[in-house]
């Protein structure tokens, strides 16, 4: 077996929404497809998979320096041991032959995203759902059941206060218990007015996490932590800059509630950096650590390792990202929950519309979403623009009608409650 | 005035050559010339960069990201106060808008060639040489020598001690009084015998530094530094992963000698995480920063404030990377030296050939490096390929001979001992 080709095209998810750093006027993101010459179900399994938000996509550094290198690696120095699946760590180490240490930046998104097109073709050919092969493969029970909660609260031209409660209602609407909004993009006084107008529709300030997006400097970042104290907020996300580990122990020192960050450390070293200076809180603190802006889960495992090795549970571990990869991982490897966007970065963000209880939503493994419906409970199969697809969309269109599955791409909503044979074995699967 | 295009070409730079960690097989670098409407001796002033060896050729993030951002911009938000010459921050922030904190790699490489070239443009629209611009402009007294070694000593296919000797002769007959060689690339028996032969060429450990490019863990780098101990070497550089700031501080606790690191952090805040938390040692430890992979000389300003804040001296810092940005930046803000690649990397690599004692090279500025030959001590103009070119030599072609200087391309080696009145300026200028 082999690889036969890996595809990767820039997709615009372009918004007016802003947060305290930048807007997304101009926001990509790259998609990229592993075709394998593997047979699956009649037709040649194909891994997919994308970049968060918030980096941009990595098309050039794709084209030019890692499909280059990866196609051009011994095809039998990338599979695993029984040579009959692909081995994502040989992967990964041909990916970065000859790239230098340090520098965490743009390559780990590019390496990221080939990596979840590995992953879900591994998963795809081993016929097991990513989480259940993670549990499997690394000895951890698998938890179906993950904490999610709905990332918004965007800053965005002529949005008050009332449109804010709007998109939070939304949200509680469908489920999600916690929801998390943007703050240092307005003055303190403000952000502390929309912070109460959030607060009237969640309730309570523990289900509600704001995020400054590594805006502030110390003073701002300790004035605002006085000034949301009261609150008794989820978490308080991203106060400074992600590399200011000194800022951030010094939050830690004053502010007493959970603290959040790690989306823009980009790799394990930098992740121990933040376990080993950051003055985080094994007892309340969150690690946002995203594996697809950061090499991907081969170089995300050896961040699960320095989090064991400096004394913390993966369960303070709430990736970001809002991708289906982190919610495997999560399911699979014990991990405390996983971010969502539940109207964002269309059609790249959020989770099957289907799920009405985000909470109970089980990862998926083949291309498809097991969920339940809140009300009905019926076994539904979601072909969802989330990853991973067993083919994408049609306006994320990759490959050409005949390396994709059976009848190319698609987009269906249909919900059945007598799954296909090929739905009973992912259920089974699931269980 | 204004910026009338930016071009970027990635050139080739591969050669056999290895270090422990990559070879450089299919090493690039990018090449960026900025165009503007400023006519100086009858020409428009073009600013070129180039980046540093060992991080890729950006033109892809270049072409798609920064060079249509920075065009997108108003032309005259571009400008400093008097509106008659480029302001090298202005530019550098609207090369950075909308892009997250953190994740400094890659993105470092494509702002840092441009911001080199806008500096060189900005020194010749000014008609002073870059370093005599900086010393007026941040008040610092400049110092037209200084102190340059020559990096070498690659592993290579087939060389032996005798090969390495036969470099290291070359470059102390050119007058370099230090010299560097690479280790980890080999085991330490080996390495030892290495640097023994080295030893025999240059005569003295202090005219001797060892780089083992990030290869080592701690028990590795403990055991090279307890067998490099007795030599007294120069310094023993890059030992650990450049973000392990604990490897470091234990070298630092351990290894009694001068060490160094720095190249592989590509910003003011991974600066100061190594000034913070490695151990670095501030009466002999050297800090090798490149500007031209972190983001260029605007980010480098503040990258000295945060030595200078944390209580060292600009003399501590050597930065990597062999160009005449750093040259300039030596001569006019007080470091303490500069690398050198006197034959690799070509043709971007390297000083003049004439300087034969390049202790005493002062750095250039208008495109052309005035310096000493060491017999005769004539005054000679150097039109070499290494930046700042007045124009490019012809393997470096960036732009139409009707957008370059007058003449075009060509690449001359006489020297004169009688100096154009556009020389005569410029020798002015330097003294």
């Amino acid at each position: 077996m082999k690889i036969v080709e890996v595809r990767e095209r820039t997709f615009p998810i372009a918004s007016q929404i802003r947060n305290a750093v930048i807007d997304f006027s101009k926001m990509t993101l790259s998609a990229v497809a592993v075709v394998t010459d593997v047979v699956r179900d009649g037709a040649p399994v194909v891994g997919y998979g994308f970049n968060s938000n918030g980096r941009y996509g990595q098309g050039p550094l794709l084209r030019d320096r890692f499909i280059p290198r990866l196609m051009s690696a011994d095809s039998r120095s990338l599979l695993d041991e029984s040579g009959e699946n692909l081995d994502p760590g040989r992967i990964w180490a041909a990916l970065m032959t000859n790239e230098k240490p340090g520098g965490h930046g743009e390559r780990s998104v590019a390496v990221g995203t080939v990596d979840m097109a590995v992953w879900d073709a591994v998963a795809k050919i081993a016929r097991k759902p990513l989480f259940r092969l993670l549990a499997d493969r690394y000895g951890a029970a698998a938890t179906p059941r993950v904490f999610v909660y709905a990332a918004g609260g965007y800053y965005y031209p002529g949005k008050g206060p009332s449109a804010l409660q709007d998109e939070m209602r939304r949200y509680v609407e469908r489920g999600y218990t916690v929801v998390k909004m943007k703050i240092g993009g307005a003055p303190l006084e403000e952000d502390l007015r929309r912070i109460e107008s959030v607060l009237q529709v969640v309730g309570d300030g523990s289900r509600l996490a704001v995020d400054a997006n590594g805006k502030f400097d110390l003073e701002t970042a300790l004035a605002y932590g006085r000034a949301l104290a009261p609150y008794g907020l989820r978490w308080y996300e991203e106060a400074g800059d992600p590399l200011d580990y000194a800022l951030q122990a010094e939050l830690g020192h004053r502010y007493e509630g959970p603290v959040a960050t790690g989306e823009n450390l980009f790799s394990h070293q930098d992740a121990r950096n933040l376990l080993r200076y950051g003055g985080m809180r094994k007892d309340r603190d969150i690690l946002q650590f995203d594996c697809a802006l950061s090499y991907g889960l081969v170089e995300y495992l050896r961040t699960l390792d320095v989090v064991r090795s400096e004394g913390w549970s993966p369960r303070r571990c709430i990736p970001h990202g809002g991708h289906q990869l982190s919610l495997h991982i999560a399911a699979g490897l014990g991990l405390g929950g996983n971010e969502s966007y539940p109207d964002l970065f269309q059609p790249f963000g959020g989770f099957p519309d289907p799920v009405r209880r985000p909470a109970s939503a089980p990862a998926s493994g083949d291309g498809r979403a097991r969920c339940r419906r809140e009300r009905d409970r019926r076994c539904v199969a979601c072909p969802i623009p989330s990853w991973p697809w067993s083919r994408p969309p049609r306006s994320i269109s990759l490959l050409p009608v005949t390396a994709s599955a059976a009848g190319g791409p698609r987009r269906t909503r249909t919900c059945r409650a007598e799954p296909s044979p090929r739905r009973a074995r992912y259920r089974a699967a699931c269980r």
